[in-house]
């Protein structure tokens, strides 16, 4: 096993035990490659790893899908079930006599469900209460991946603004599917997700890319990301098919200036909600506060989504790894909107944004 | 809404009735699109359609992905959530009284156990229970759209045959990607896996394509499938990058056999137990049984895997409009594997079989 996952087994161990948690059930999700390196299939035969606070990790795992993970005997045993075996109950056997269990954020809730029917004392809560902390901090080799995921999602922004990837007369559709394989191109193994909003469709931020042909002259917003040697990538830049509109150069200078100060403050110490504020004051000041109507960002790592989420509310203040998203938004309905997005590393040194294709609102004449 | 949808509804609320539950809550999966049109985003911000058996329904969703849903006055009202709101104490207020409760199977389970948090007297069921039934039955759009889907993955199939898919000298995950790749060339909107085992690795059922170059002279295990216009494709082929050995010869008729065999079975009426009955005799017979270690296959539509499983103990009779898999596998560890596999739909006029690409062991010199 490698020391990193070692260290990783022995804080979830801590932690389990200072919130008093008897045994972790982790399927679907990060935790689970965080902790032993094997993703589970997201299909309806069961993997799940038990891990007890007080005993060795059982993972599992389909007979079938037994031949894709190695078992680490300083880590997990593997326990195979067979095609008409009933893993619930393996599960149950192995939990034994705990009663306070924590399962994976991601677990389909139908084995919540079926493991409560033959658990009915157990007191059940998020995995994420014990891994989501831990998780949230980088160390050095998950930085090299992010900055390496981010580096050739910035490779694929740059032929976006090059011209590269046409838009005019295509569908958003046709452009999404062109960023998709760019991504893989660029060393992705998987695309997580290219959203394409044009004209008006650029004011619904998780737009889903559509029929729509984009025509000369609109706004674009291209919001994608993959993953790539486990760890993902997430970028957004907004970008005009010719001159953009005066109302959009101002709205675009306001963004600009408020991710700009979104990244500055993502310093050590300052608080997530800080970093929210920072974004926001600015395009509250501008007028602008009610058409931002997500938070700032989210962590990213393993999954696109992760702690730390860079929002009102959350008081945890950045530490060196913490890596996540700073990417405020601006949309007037039915007109058009953009968005502006960098991953960002709090460092010792200081906000290191992993993405460095130009921020400018670029006009793409293709 | 249109006459399909309307059908379903009325469909659900009857077998909710029947059943006894009193509100299907329903999140990730294929239940919220098989009744609205609409599939929630696999992300952190809750999306859950809230279904009472007695009263309308409401689509609890993000605001920010709002705009990507058309509300359906007769179906469901849509309940965006602002950014900093509490979803969780909405779906919480609309459930109100109501205490028998069914939510997706493929929910995050964390929803499962902050509803619970506010929920204590629920009872807590499946949603497949009051869907699996009525959704495992295709009208005649879906048959079509599974007929798109399957034509679609033939086509990459019989690249692979003709040896356009390079396979010598190229690393499984290369193929993988390049099978990908042309799975949205056919037409699919989304690759959802690609398995490439080559050498004893086509003997790992569910083997991750990875770094292994194929040779000359090898068995390759090829089974992938995405989604085009919502449903989903699936097809394995085993094709020998040069003459097969004479164990694989003799191993590849028995499958082939089986896998007929098993097409032949699938009429209206026979269970679903017997139509993996009659794969696995002749597997038994020809002395394979040990190693055929899955099920024979698994229904198919707007999810890869739904029901109707074709395997023993599904007393299930078939009828008309069931879709599933016929995909017997025979794996000898360590040494090489084969499956073959089919989609097919049971009509009155007798099975009918998705997939008509070369059933043979083709020899691929590329």
């Amino acid at each position: 096993m490698s020391a990193a996952r070692a260290s990783r087994l022995d804080r979830v161990r801590a932690e389990m035990a200072r919130q008093g948690v008897d045994a972790l059930l982790l399927s679907l999700g990060a935790d689970l490659p965080w902790l032993t390196g094997y993703e589970a299939m997201p299909l309806e035969r069961l993997t799940m790893l038990v891990l007890p606070v007080d005993a060795p990790a059982t993972l599992v795992i389909p007979e079938l899908e037994a031949p894709r993970c190695e078992e680490d005997p300083d880590a997990f045993g593997l326990l195979p079930w067979r095609e008409l075996e009933d893993p619930v109950g393996i599960v149950t056997r192995l939990v034994g006599g705990r009663r306070r269990l924590a399962i994976s954020d991601r677990a389909w809730a139908m084995w919540v469900i079926e493991l409560q029917g033959r658990l009915p004392g157990a007191a059940w809560s998020r995995a994420s209460s014990v891994t989501g902390a831990l998780r949230a901090v980088k160390d050095d080799d998950e930085v090299a991946a992010l900055v390496r995921a981010s580096e050739a999602a910035d490779r694929v922004a740059a032929q976006l603004h090059a011209g590269e990837i046409p838009l005019i007369g295509r569908s958003e559709a046709e452009v999404s599917a062109d960023i998709g394989r760019r991504l893989l191109d660029e060393g992705h193994q998987r695309v997580n997700f290219a959203i394409v909003g044009s004209g008006p469709n650029s004011a619904s931020p998780h737009h889903d890319a559509g029929p729509r042909r984009i025509g000369p002259g609109e706004v674009v917003v291209c919001d994608f990301g993959g993953t790539m040697g486990g760890y993902c990538s997430d970028i957004t830049r907004t970008v005009c098919t010719g001159t953009p509109p005066s109302q959009m150069r101002d709205l675009y200078a306001v963004l600009q200036e408020a991710q700009a100060a979104g990244v500055a403050a993502a310093r050590v110490g300052t608080t997530c909600a800080d970093v929210d504020a920072a974004t926001r004051r600015i395009i509250t000041d501008a007028g602008y506060g009610a058409r931002f109507i997500h938070r700032t960002g989210h962590g990213i790592g393993l999954e696109e989504h992760e702690d730390p989420y860079i929002m009102a509310g959350n008081d945890l203040p950045l530490a060196p790894g913490h890596a996540f998203s700073v990417e405020p938004g601006i949309y007037l309905p039915g007109v058009f909107g953009a968005r502006l997005e960098d991953i960002v590393v709090a460092s010792g040194a200081g906000p290191r944004a992993l993405n460095s294709v130009d921020h400018d609102l670029v006009t793409v004449e293709a």
